[in-house]
């Protein structure tokens, strides 16, 4: 079984938690502004530009989306928080997309007036955004393939997906949109939720293009960009591989080059909205072991629970454990790593070889870099932990701090 | 199918969306009242005293929780917050139960200052418990049957359960906190969640009861109470049979003879911890219809989401749905009912038969009162909604203000 490495070391981790308190997340810029210049450079080859925009829910931080600003990226929204937070982190508009479904107008209205670019969801939002917001000169839509794509097991079927327009509606609404004024246009689509399979996002890159064909000889419309949407898994699992951008590069500038170049379609941008991929595996849960307990099964306590970190309890996700210092040491013990909430699916690990560890030892949860923090809840008046960011310098910064009782009783009214 | 009823019109939604906003939940104050009245009284024959301690996860509000004490419910608390939030609705000491696992150091030092009664998880806190807080002079410990006992779907097996001490531990747990200066004992178990098989709670009495006996015939401890835990589920689906309270009191009470007042260990105290039944279905989610969207099936989108009810979309829970003011229209549609969260899984039905329902319809989620808001998350920045009493008056009263951006903000370091 491969160890997956750690960017700091148990030191550091005793001393932040003397200083502050356990548990705390922790980000690696240096990894993170990594593989964002990977993205750029995988795809520098796209005539008119590529850009990854970061989607905000995976890491909603102003600190974190400011990094990856200077590394090219932009970030998708879909809330009027999140355009709050894109706008904090000093994003101009069309380095902000606003990807919604079942949209409120404000948020629209908000959208329009920041400049964002909106990817409509629906035909009917095009009256809806006209009727409250105002069209936009550039519009992106939503496409959804229906039975034509397989998706994968964490989005389901597309056609059982409740995103987007079909093939007879985003034609109609290319149609529509121009006839209301709209001058620039983008076409975007997202079926799945971290895919390993580098092929996917080839495949995906083709159907759009094609779709990009078909809309230019059926209403002349040249569309701006094609947002491919994200979904680029990560290898939660010590054994699984990581997709290769290289690959996936190489494969799409095959069918750009066969579809769009050889319409005299290009140049044709490429945006992606990718968020697990760019911070997941640089972002870790760091807890301290405060209870062993040894009943039908043995179990380690952590002073972190599913308040913090919500995917092994709702989603039976493997995320790795590594113990602090223990690195060397043999598998030699199962345990179930439990949260202190009540519910029995509080757990992170079941059944995990582990090293043997007490009672004072430090654990690092790794991947938790995307949809970590921002998934965390108050249930049983759990509080959300600190998020620090480890600087290129090996200095630690806090970039937001753990919640209080007092935070969680501010909507309380007497 | 059997109608759900509601305890307020749409006219009453329509005026409180128009004067706060949507969506929001709302509580039936005197329906809440009147159940944890029928609890005191299908288990007044018990000697020295019954008591439910409200399980505040699910729903941890002072109002709802000074509601319940008026009506002689007690607290079950399991974290600091919730321990602090029974302090703000005046809940003296034993009138709370602190049932934890996992337990922070600093949690058992506010439950003992308190005066609560500390139930403990696991044999190794008692040692805990008398290094960081001293022992209390009444403590309870919680039994896990293990493969005695079989659990149910929500909480699995109890061999595979993280709670409690086994049986050789407890009778361990009991000697040696005895050796240590305590004097008052309960016992406490908890195996399932949402049971509506009544039998299952007269069965958890019963091997309660006869492990007082065993506890009374292997030490000499004469126990204060047993606690037989929460769980009393509630009939989510219109087709389903909520527990009749009489017939279990009924069922207790002829084991209680059978076993407790024969072998002299009355006055046996008997508690339980339901939060779900007492308040679940006399909450609602109400919310507004702000898009139809129609591609491979037919969607009604809320204003609603995920962030504001969890059930559906994390256990795929089935929640009733009325759109208010078409009572007595015919089911004659099928639609999936989504949220705005960027998860295909945030949806509040699959394909329901409603009535023909358009935008600006208001609908009502049922049974909401417990696990809804309590368990609502930020994810995607979306923020949590407002809470209102509906009072025996026919006023209401906001319990809860809706969270606002800043809100969410809050914890961002510059």
């Amino acid at each position: 079984m491969n160890r997956k490495l750690l960017p700091f070391t148990r030191e550091l981790a005793v001393s932040m938690a003397e200083k502050y308190s356990t548990p705390f997340y922790i980000y690696d810029e240096k990894s993170i502004r990594r593989k964002a210049q990977s993205f750029r450079a995988a795809f520098e080859w796209v005539p008119g530009g590529f850009r990854n925009f970061f989607a905000v829910k995976a890491l909603p931080n102003p600190h974190i989306l400011r990094l990856l600003r200077d590394e090219g990226m932009g970030a998708d929204c879909s809330s009027l928080p999140e355009l709050l937070l894109a706008e904090k982190a000093g994003l101009p508009g069309e380095e902000i997309m606003f990807t919604s479904n079942d949209t409120p107008a404000p948020e629209f209205v908000r959208a329009k007036s920041m400049g964002a670019i909106i990817n409509l969801d629906d035909l009917s939002h095009i009256d809806f955004l006209e009727k409250n917001a105002g069209l936009p000169g550039l519009l992106c839509m939503r496409y959804n393939p229906g039975p034509l794509k397989g998706g994968n097991a964490i989005i389901g079927k597309p056609e059982e997906a409740k995103y987007g327009f079909t093939r007879e509606q985003i034609l109609e609404g290319y149609t529509l949109a121009r006839k209301k004024g709209v001058m620039r246009f983008g076409l975007h689509t997202m079926v799945a939720s971290n895919e390993l399979n580098p092929d996917y996002f080839i495949e995906t890159a083709v159907i759009l293009f094609e779709l990009a064909v078909e809309i230019y000889r059926e209403t002349g419309i040249k569309l701006e960009f094609v947002n491919l949407g994200g979904g680029v898994g990560i290898p939660y699992k010590p054994e699984s591989v990581p997709v290769d951008l290289l690959y996936v590069s190489r494969g799409i500038r095959e069918a750009y080059e066969r579809i769009i170049t050889k319409n005299s379609l290009d140049p044709l941008r490429i945006f992606m909205e990718n968020g697990r991929c760019v911070t997941g595996p640089y972002g870790f849960l760091v807890a301290r072991v405060i209870h062993e307990k040894n009943i039908y099964k043995r179990y380690l306590g952590l002073d972190a629970c599913m308040a913090n970190l919500m995917r092994p309890g709702m989603y039976g996700a493997y995320h790795h454990i590594t113990v602090l210092g223990r690195e060397d040491q043999p598998l030699s013990e199962t345990y179930d790593v439990t949260g202190s909430l009540c519910e029995n699916n509080d757990k992170f690990a079941v059944d995990r070889k582990l090293p043997k560890t007490g009672i004072g030892d430090f654990v690092a949860i790794h991947d938790c870099g995307a949809h970590g923090h921002a998934m965390g809840f108050n249930y049983n008046g759990k509080l959300r932990c600190a998020e620090f960011l480890l600087k290129e310098d090996g200095s630690v910064k806090m970039i937001r701090r753990a919640e209080t009782p007092e935070d969680y009783f501010a909507t309380l009214v007497d």
